[in-house]
């Protein structure tokens, strides 16, 4: 129905981009759980514009406010209320995009949806802005994960036709926090130079350029998740598909393991120095059956092109009920596949910690 | 936390291969639909083996028993249960598999989650013998959907290296039961011809081959869907992933998208003849912002090779502790992804209904 | 949406009276767990008819059989369903009512809720026998429970104007099988005897009676349940409310509570001899807030006269538009509360278990 | 596992007694619905403290800020987020209690939950604050309903031993008015007085009383629900189980047809003069096998004496682990049923919205 997920987890998101705020509802939490502002707020800051050429110059902060479900720093149990105040949202930007469907974007669905109530100003509830409190839950669950030993991190896999290195078979969290820590979050600065290059290009030709992103969660126990339809791939996929731009998820080497042999695709279990059962290989991404198998969780996600490009554009007119042009005005980033990262992270993180919830035993 | 998905109208999958029998619940079903028995049970046929060269000879067929919620053909509204008796579960194929997890499947995930509790004779309740009963599901989906004009069709888009056509930005219902009828589901026999050489290629090499399926609904209104984590795209993969062996889920042009400009990538709005809206091109797939666009949906699935090829691989052995290999008994299809064709039919169809069902206006 | 309840524990219920079978699946059971058929057989032999003189002569046993979700007699952590068959399914003890709706049957409200489409032979999907898979799946809940020092017990606490003692503060599990053992499950025989007379004249009036049922489990720990809409006392009520004639439900002493003052109603917090807290009271029936207190929980519920009676009745024809009379054949129990004990104890059982995996912690 | 409820219209409560705020997301509300500011404040007022002797001083309003959802007073189709923001959060009078439980409050039992972590100044997220926002979602659902003819009214049935005039069996919208326009909502004003004297009493007593409250739903349809536990009985309790010291919940003639004959219970069926089945008594309460009959629907709820009396009580101390004495300071309302008549009437405005809007058929 709505802008909810999870299952002991239940993370929902609330508002719209030139409403008075967005915010999330997080439901689930366990008690006692220190949450550190200070990195809360770091991590929130990745997705913000302004740290690299591919983005618009940088906005106000985005400050979660704590309104319910924490007491001196850590959760109580009850369910967590976090809001963003939005600041300006009298923009004028938008103006004429009422009768004129932008391309790519969901005015148009949203209009067909609901009979033209939705206040779609800036995007409404579509808008990528909606993703700062997806990062405030994601955040929080970061952090109840790390003093768990699970880590979560994610890389630039790709702008355009340049692509970053892929991740180690077994990464650990040094190399994510050195990644997160870049103005471009990738493992090759040198392809991160090519890659700002190609969104560089893309911005002087009134364009804009699609990206991936790989993403990798370390330190996931065997055997978390479901059969059949609430696996870690299917609980995964519901929440990346519902990040904006997002068009294509595949885990472990995905539609590459289409095209493979059986004997070149199948990863070989063995025994690791500790006696403990892995794979030799992780071409399956750490899940077998929706189930995890103690490797690293590995996936990615494919992201359209910004929708918003300064050229003109084909599109209808309401009002007049003709094909028409339209003019986008404002600034946009190039590329949001880099400002996503961190979104994905948080993504992942919240799926994470669910599972981990739900494998949680009777006494 | 279990093996059920919906909003609006729920399918739940129950059973084990090599249990009494699989089945399913369904609820929420309008009632008053006529069911045609005869259409769903050709429907199922599809998914069975043997009808060309890359499965295994032809086994009985799967006969679903209406247990429930139907009466004199037609539903009642109440919760349908269907269930199909399991023949052959007496095979002591797989008696040697408790000890050696069999690579790439869900034996040791299982073992892991359920300390070995789990009842994995033939896959137990991972095996690919579970989409029979969501396939009963969703060619029921299908006929009611078929009454409103609307209609899901899909292809084998490649096995191995080998392409099939992709479909048209249009097609129709016509289309759709031409491949259907096909022993293998293909757009181009040429084409076809050489993935049959391709799986006979994998089959003598001891080897197995994956594939990618390509699937269209068409008819479905505009408005369709919810915003974020409810989005088309959410609902759809959460149950492909569901599917036994499905990796990647894409929509429209998907990770492609990810490479383009987006002067390439946004559709263009205009109106038609009809003077409804539609886009002159549909590379996002008939979705935007999670929600239908009156475009067809499309997306594409790829499939890993088949687990179990007749090669020797290496694995651990619970029992003594040690590295050691496998050798797994019993005929096995060289390629799988063809027979889940009509699965990945069946999946789209249960979402349509759902969304459509969800968009019921109240009075 | 439908026949469904449970959060970490999903208990769902299909078929009807007439269909072929009727069956439940409960998903979310541990793995491991050990159920003895004998005693399952046995609990759900207690809401059979032919115990004493208030029920119709005795019936074919209703016999679940296991289709998936357990092997060698332990839960496998897959999906677990059991099937009933229906045996007498051609009676046509109801071929007239199809036109004319039973007063407090569901027969009018399925007309108007599924437009005439419903199989309503024999109260269809509202049949008491439907509590039969309830039954099945909380036999099985109660063996879980006892395992781990949980104890459901109910009686009967009146029929018409006849109030059997009250349960004692603490009760336990010898109470419970005493009480379970006997052919009519009251705690004082001489006020069972005339609860039988209350049965047998309205019997001869040609007329039915109501009834209610006293409810406790023991051994529940502190801390159990959420906050708001999903406390025990909500997660009860939905269950509760969904057995059919049941029209109240309350918990400690309830309704009385609302003639009570503050200082007679609430319960002193004491600590117990072995440094437990508890209440030297327990008229909140071991619940605050919605959360258990360690004390157990009690409940009432009230349960309208059978509907079904000998006499003549007036009721509306569908097929002539006109008031007319109905006269129900058929034998039918005088009262139906003394069946719905061990209904009552099932559904207690299912959502204590569901509580407890609730509760269960993240490592 | 939350403070959340409703399937097509999904109802999440956050906040604490003394955080920085509280509120409701609401999704699902059907988009384009006006609702009017002033006539939601006063419907919030009336559960607000100071109309009557029963209350304690008249305290600030609690306006409920839309953040999300509406635009122009319109409803967009957006989740909808409201906030109240707390004002004395900094009140000291709770502070002796962290260490010792109040009795029939939820102290002891969140305390057993969350191990203490829980902020429970002032009841935290159990505090009957919590029903403002309540309130506030089931104001706008109220509006929706009356759009479609259908009207929500409440009364105090009792205060200890006093009882008001049950309702009429067809009451209208004027009544429902009438009633709510007076400062104790009551039908007979001479047995108002007379409890508001049984409220005097209990407070110079230093003690508080309980009470009941009899809510109506008129112009419902017929076949609004669904079949065993998502009927409308269900559905109700699940959410009035969820108000602070609801301890019963009876629907129709509830507990008292457990006293009855069938004959006196089941309600005859007849024409009306406009050819429209209607009951000729309403014993059942509007609901029949958990579905709508057309009649009005009609429950009774019970609520326990306000738990915090001005004695002294006995309860434990956490800190010296000994059975000790409470005395609890601040002023407190002797009776909390009156201020409890419109939080009923918001319960059941929502879940009459949410049935009806899962009525609404696929076209």
């Amino acid at each position: 129905m709505a802008s909810v997920f999870g299952e002991r987890l239940r993370v929902s998101v609330f508002g719209e981009s030139h409403g008075p705020g967005i915010g999330t509802v997080i439901e689930g939490l366990p008690a006692g759980e220190q949450v550190d502002s200070d990195t809360l707020q770091r991590f929130m800051e990745r997705r913000q514009g302004g740290r690299n050429a591919l983005s618009t110059a940088r906005k106000e902060p985005d400050i979660p406010k704590v309104i319910s479900g924490m007491f001196d720093g850590k959760t109580t149990g009850f369910p967590v209320c976090l809001m963003i105040e939005n600041t300006n949202t009298r923009s004028g930007d938008y103006s004429n995009l009422l009768d004129k469907p932008r391309p790519s974007h969901a005015d148009y669905t949203a209009f067909a949806k609901w009979h033209g109530h939705a206040d779609m100003r800036g995007g409404g509830h579509f808008s990528g802005r909606l993703t700062a409190p997806l990062c405030a839950a994601g955040g929080i669950a970061k952090q109840i994960l790390e003093r768990r030993g699970i880590f979560v991190g994610a890389h630039l896999s790709s702008i355009g036709s340049v692509q970053d290195e892929p991740f180690p078979m077994l990464p650990d969290a040094v190399l994510f926090d050195t990644i997160a820590a870049k103005p471009l979050p990738v493992i090759s600065d040198a392809r991160g130079a090519e890659m700002q290059q190609e969104a560089a290009a893309a911005r002087e030709a009134l364009d804009s350029v699609g990206g991936s992103i790989e993403c990798m969660i370390v330190g996931l126990p065997a055997g978390l998740g479901d059969p059949m339809f609430d696996g870690i791939e299917s609980r995964l996929a519901k929440v990346l598909f519902g990040i904006p731009a997002v068009k294509g998820v595949e885990f472990g080497d995905g539609f590459a393991l289409s095209q493979m042999r059986g004997s070149a695709a199948n990863d070989p279990f063995c025994y690791d120095e500790n006696g403990n059962v892995r794979t030799e290989t992780n071409r399956n991404g750490g899940i077998l059956g929706g189930i995890t198998t103690g490797m690293p969780v590995r996936f990615r996600v494919g992201i359209k092109p910004t929708p918003s490009i300064a050229q003109k554009q084909k599109t209808v007119s309401f009002r007049t009920h003709d094909n028409t042009e339209i003019e986008i005005a404002g600034r946009h980033d190039p590329c949001i596949a880099q400002r996503a990262v961190p979104v994905i992270e948080a993504a992942a993180a919240l799926v994470a910690l669910d599972v981990l919830l739900c494998d949680a035993e009777v006494r």
